[in-house]
């Protein structure tokens, strides 16, 4: 089975919002074996997305809409799925039962003056009387599902939370149990510390004998290369039994730069080691600016392992909240190997945890000089019988130095604790 | 003019990565009056690569492909361009030097043994002998640019900063030549404190008044809803002076809903606001685990005004960190108004900033209980002569929780700045 997913509105042709959507459906749809062959955004335009579906129901046997199903004017739709499976729009009662209910919560939550509902929250429960109703449990708009030459066509709110709703609770359960799912397996894993093109040619042998119907991708990003072996086939257990025999010679090929053989990100990797030894970490962050922190904190459950964060973005609170000594920081400079090392001391102190990293950098554009310029970085990391620093030279501009910074700290860290 | 973006890799379609390149482009082009009627992404697939060239110059003006030019073995898009525009690949001579200068530079930055340049690098030199190479100031693999029955096509690698650098240095200039442009501005403002439904309602009139080529739009997220109005034309002055008219009515219309009147953040106002009055800021997460700070420093000039933030995840820290009382903590609660306001006024003593913000609550999906549910959040903002907390509850998942709390944190300190 393929699908084509259709992302709608303006905002994504103007640039004002990164569509977050798509990744997540083509994610769902891969795990069940449903390839995504293409990716299309249109705008709020009636033509565009007349001709957008039409060009999908041709080559798909699924496709899913996402945008321009919400209560403003801006919104065409609804009565253009209307129109072009040729219903007309009809009340739905029960989604009229749901979008007053949603009213009534929200009110008594508030308690004070109630809020009435509008004209344009009553159309939300009109619906094309030609397609199935997809109850919305998170919102207002409902999710619905019409059939054209043996194409399914689901279109679903834009707001991502109530776009993965409907496909949790509606879309996919019914997606398992379609008999033509072809099987897509993946295995990935990390590596770090040689770059994209010396990985391939390590790996040229390998990559040139893997059967027809399994492909390498190389997916390089900040200081690291992902390996993705994809396996194509009808039968799930050869298809995985092949796939994990090349996975394992694979993994012996580039064993001595394996991060991780499992789908996990370079933070979560070192999550799972803490959590696996029952320790603890804290973390003093200069140039990162918490972005090392929020990466550990988005993951569910982090707070067994992660005691905190000290942002230290002024000189100042480099020594009020860490201790650092102010003449360290007058004469090293707060760039230093020496403030980082006091850093994870101070670090290690406050926050009682096993393992400290700091780092402290230029991030750019201004605040470089000739002897320390945009991209000087020092990242130190330890636990209280040995701290290690190291200096890194970053070239990229600021998103990516922060990026980069994080990355290396959190490998640094991983290599410290894998040695203890 | 207008424009299809192509982006092209595998990841793309099963959700490996997001794709930021596009929203970035379409940002760009539009600054220059140039709108964008589609986006599609195709994976790592001849035929699939193909189809799209050819719809996209079927329909555009202008074609931007980004992605599938590394130098391993699954990119394919090069030699399809390549037979697709009837050439032949042939070795550049100044790309070829500008590979061989990467790899000197890299390899004095590193010291010690130097890494040889392969096969696969020299490969990026190879280009069609029917385009224009655009110079890729940021990496090996050069941009090209095609010409078709009236269409441009420009081909550049999916890597963001080689990508914009191309852009930047090449293509942009170039565009801004062309004297087919249209013109296409846009005026967009903030509001909070209202949902998306009761924003519309009030401006209705002002909607429905509004001529036919200036189009309104609604981006609701996370506790706001932005307000575009969009104006097209061919005359900049005209074009500016009706959009202008038309804004200053819209800001009338949501005057007492009005966070800004300019394309930036919320998190942007609150850094401009302290900027302006020459303040500063601290802050001390718990829940949010560092997000709100990384908002802040991903701002270049944010260290003037931002001294930190306490990014206190255990209750350890919260004590020996920001001097919350053990006591309080065990009787109140981590999430409760006591500690958020103790936190408050840890913050403002160890990092000496003129305002303090905190949060603390539970994001899920584990943690709450009856009493405190998942989505219970107290924030407190306050200088040295006061302190305001407040309680929210929100009812999302862990990633949507963070998003909002953090705004509504920066909003009920803008509120409080601008009572000051």
């Amino acid at each position: 089975m393929n699908c084509i997913i259709i992302t709608i509105g303006d905002e994504l042709l103007i640039g004002q919002v990164i569509d977050t959507n798509s990744a997540w459906l083509a994610r769902e749809l891969n795990a069940l074996g449903i390839a995504v062959t293409r990716r299309v955004s249109v705008g709020d335009d009636w033509q565009a997305i007349w001709q957008a579906l039409d060009n999908a129901i041709e080559s798909a046997e699924l496709v899913l809409i996402t945008g321009g199903l919400g209560p403003t004017a801006d919104d065409i739709t609804k009565p253009l799925l209307c129109q072009y499976f040729g219903g007309k729009l009809i009340v739905n009662d029960q989604v009229l039962a749901h979008v007053r209910a949603i009213f009534e919560r929200i009110n008594s939550d508030r308690g004070g003056k109630p809020r009435p509902m509008l004209e344009r929250n009553l159309k939300q429960a009109e619906v094309p009387d030609v397609c199935e109703v997809l109850h919305n449990p998170a919102g207002t708009a409902p999710g619905m599902l019409f059939q054209k030459n043996g194409t399914m066509v689901i279109s679903m709110p834009g707001v991502p939370h109530e776009m993965k709703e409907i496909m949790r609770q509606a879309v996919l359960p019914r997606l398992r149990q379609n008999e033509n799912l072809g099987v897509v397996e993946h295995r990935t894993l990390l590596t770090a510390g040689q770059g994209e093109s010396y990985v391939a040619e390590r790996i040229q042998a390998f990559e040139n004998a893997l059967p027809k119907h399994i492909r390498l991708a190389y997916l390089p990003s900040y200081g690291m290369v992902r390996l993705r072996l994809t396996g194509i086939g009808t039968d799930r257990v050869i298809v995985e039994e092949e796939l994990d025999q090349q996975f394992e010679k694979l993994k012996q090929e580039v064993f001595d730069l394996l991060v991780t053989d499992r789908d996990e990100q370079l933070h979560q990797v070192v999550l799972r080691l803490l959590a696996e030894r029952g320790e603890t970490l804290a973390m003093a962050e200069s140039c990162t600016g918490g972005y090392m922190a929020h990466l550990v904190t988005q993951i569910p459950g982090s707070s067994s392992v992660f005691m905190g964060s000290a942002v230290v973005y002024s000189n100042a609170a480099k020594h009020s909240v860490l201790g650092v000594p102010i003449e360290t920081i007058e004469q090293q400079g707060a760039v230093s190997e020496a403030v980082v090392r006091d850093m994870v001391e101070g670090c290690l102190l406050k926050f009682g945890s096993r393992y400290a990293m700091a780092v402290s950098g230029i991030m750019g554009p201004g605040g470089g000089s000739d002897e320390k310029p945009v991209g000087t970085v020092w990242i130190a990391v330890g636990n209280a019988h040995k701290i290690e620093a190291q200096q890194m030279r970053f070239r990229f501009d600021r998103h990516r130095n922060i990026e980069l910074t994080a990355n290396y700290a959190f490998n640094l860290l991983r290599l410290f604790m894998l040695r203890q």
